[in-house]
């Protein structure tokens, strides 16, 4: 049975002036959460949402989250919480985004201003947060009022969570979803989160899995301050020397691991698993145009969406305490801390990688016989997400793509992580599916940020069709 | 046969009030070069030199240097000349030192104001510039003074070079001592340094040699530009793994330097050098001291002195392009410079040694079997520095330090450099004397900076029984 969207989809189209408009104002409140001037901005985006949102018929509320842990002079921006039906009859969708957005100065590099969207010719619409997540959250929003404007029964209640602190590190949102999970979002039948993007530019994609991140710290000290190479160098026992020796020791040029009991608690590959790489939308091509080089680890597809998606990985991000600045300075750093972080994929589990790291890097140190001292410990941790493909909310998903963009989407994982999508999971104990808009060129976090108005536009039509095959799909 | 001092010594005396005022005129001058809001402050100290001088009758001159090299708004604060005597019966001796200071803030830790000269009732007279390098600047003014009010004749014609860029890389120093080698300084017998510090806190020294120092950058590149560790993590070999691998094989914890054909043009040791150490004022609580920690190399005091002057040493730095701010990010650094230097000895070549340090590099990297890209060079060399301590004028100042403190000097090297020495060296072919008048617990680069006030008046006594022994030692 395929539900009737043509009425829907016409009114779409004939409000996309509009619908770029509503984006261009959105746009516009540089609501960016890392920087502390312009938290008001960051207040004034909610406060834009609410009126949207009031406007459409939702029942709205701005949910304050307190101060800001560490910056006690300072208030978290409030998560909007709203509800757009409450049918006993239609299954019930939760869906999240966020409001806020990274920091942007047209004197970065941007081609145009960053708080002012910018339809190019070639229908690229450049701005910050038009992707990430001011377009993704406007679609749901769009989708409401093409249904009201065309007369079209909304096929679902819709629940909506949408933060101001996701650029931030979503300070304050866990402890709110746990804390609503039975009140708020009681009645969830399924989780969207439409926050993420293609893998390529063509095709769409349904996401169903993300790595967790161990992030680890290795401290070693000695001198009582930093030293002068020229007074002590020969003489004293230098930490930096040792951190280097034992983060040599972690991973090969190659990406292969070398602490024990790492690659040990990785689940098999399936027979089914196997076979689906292969048909997946991706070029070496691709990977190489976005890594800006050939120095990828693999040369074909199939190992490099494995590497990605379902083998960890361990990266060496930097070393604190030492010299870091241009130019030359003789000093002996007193204490440095190397950190690095592993990617962990089904079936690892975050105590025992901890363990295995903890127990390497002890010992790789005791070889080096150093009089300095060292501590190893997790920064912070977090698991990986998989979820069931074929659960009918992928299922619907799925249709809504071929019926929008008449293609079957590709079904990813990605290799970074959306810790709220797991935060959903655990909370509601419902189906979770990553639903992008946005493609793989839109360059989120970068200079330039975009989104293409077909994906915004196909975008809204593919969000308001995935409710409706959701109330065939979901229909108990 | 011994020259006549008591008139001098006892007019030191008389004159310390007046001494100690002198210096904190100088020290409330805030002279730091490497702050450019405060070059108005190092040219204001250039003329207070020059009115000093010229109220005791010297020939001065404040030489120009032109620009700062990058920054051609700002002009170089001058090197003041300046000679006292011109007798042609007489020896010239050649003095160095510097107007110039580090930089201070009491909100850094002082326990005083900085640029306040403040005489503590153990005689710790704290400021900055006190001991490095204003006390004994002004030693050679007030030696010449003491002379003058005592009715003794000045034993020598003085030359004085004192720059105002010492702290800031000696920017432009180089090309005027060459140029003047031959005309102003062409009648130096010999030259006198006084810019370093005893070994310890009780017993003089004289220093006869310094280690060389080559710096290098090990630059490791591939993506275009950073990269997230969840998007890229596995899939891309990371500069940071190499440049951490590479760093590694370049020393132990020992300072054991695994480059080939270093150690093997070190110097062999003399039976005189051999037991040259066994006499000098040094303990191995002493350095544990001041490392803060008991994390030396060597268990003693012999290997350790060999180990600070004599033997090279190799320190890696730091990491620039990593993160090394506090905290946590996921990012692949797209392009890392690791940098660590050399200490050199004799009989260590410049050229020799980069090869060696070069092919080595190459040859780890290289080992890597990485698609990277690595560059590895020179930011700067500098030559190690050994003068003869037999020469008469190490002779001129033992036995002024044994009428002065009544105990013979220790003959000692640095571990660090002082280049403008090896450059004086160079343009006059003179003998060059290290004669420090502060002591080791001065801290010349750190808050809390002091003179004691019996170094500083017995350094006074000292410098001008040095030019009176230099010129009964010097007779032709």
């Amino acid at each position: 049975m395929a539900p009737q969207l043509d009425g829907f989809f016409a009114e779409v189209d004939a409000l996309s002036t509009q619908f770029i408009d509503r984006l261009a104002k959105a746009v516009a409140i540089p609501s960016i959460s890392a920087d502390e001037a312009r938290r008001p901005d960051v207040v004034r985006m909610a406060h834009f949402l609410e009126g949207e949102l009031k406007a459409l018929g939702a029942q709205v509320e701005l949910r304050p989250l307190g101060k800001q842990p560490g910056k006690e002079h300072l208030d978290l921006p409030p998560v909007v919480l709203a509800r757009y039906g409450s049918d006993k009859n239609k299954r019930t969708i939760l869906v999240y985004g966020h409001y806020d957005v990274q920091p942007a100065e047209r004197s970065d590099g941007w081609d145009t201003e960053p708080f002012q969207l910018h339809v190019a010719d070639d229908g690229r619409m450049l701005g910050r947060g038009s992707t990430d997540d001011k377009g993704p959250v406007l679609g749901w929003l769009n989708a409401i009022e093409a249904h009201q404007k065309a007369g079209v029964e909304f096929p679902v209640n819709l629940l909506m969570c949408f933060e101001g602190m996701e650029e931030y590190g979503s300070e304050g949102l866990d402890d709110l979803i746990m804390a609503e999970a039975k009140k708020f979002f009681a009645d969830a039948d399924a989780v969207c989160i439409s926050d993420n993007y293609w893998l390529g530019t063509e095709k769409p994609c349904l996401t169903y899995g993300l790595r967790g991140c161990n992030y680890y710290s290795v401290e070693i000290w000695g001198p009582g301050a930093d030293l002068h190479s020229g007074v002590f160098g020969g003489t004293a026992q230098e930490p930096m020397t040792d951190l280097v020796r034992v983060l040599a020791t972690l991973v090969d040029t190659h990406g292969k691991i070398q602490i024990p009991s790492i690659m040990e608690q990785v689940a098999q590959v399936s027979a089914e698993e196997e076979g689906l790489y292969d048909s997946i939308s991706f070029t070496m091509d691709t990977l190489r145009e976005s890594l800006g080089s050939s120095t990828t680890i693999f040369e074909d597809k199939k190992p490099t969406l494995m590497a990605r998606w379902r083998y960890p990985s361990l990266s060496i991000h930097g070393i604190e305490g030492a010299f870091a600045a241009p130019g030359a300075k003789t000093v002996i750093p007193a204490k440095v801390v190397g950190k690095f972080s592993i990617r962990t994929v089904p079936d690892m589990d975050i105590d025992t990688t901890n363990e295995a790291v903890y127990r390497y890097v002890k010992e790789q140190f005791a070889k080096l016989g150093s009089k300095n001292s060292m501590k190893v410990y997790a920064q912070h941790t977090g698991k990986w997400w998989v979820a069931s493909p074929n659960h009918w909310n992928f299922a619907a998903a799925a249709k809504a793509v071929e019926r929008v963009w008449g293609v079957q989407p590709d079904f990813t994982r990605e290799g970074g992580s959306i810790p709220v999508t797991l935060t959903f999971e655990q909370a509601t104990g419902k189906n979770v599916l990553l639903l992008p808009m946005g493609s793989s060129t839109d360059g989120a976090h970068s200079i330039n940020e975009k989104l293409d108005k077909r994906n915004y536009i196909e975008g809204i039509k593919l969000l308001g069709a995935y409710l409706h095959y959701v109330a065939i799909e979901a229909t108990p």
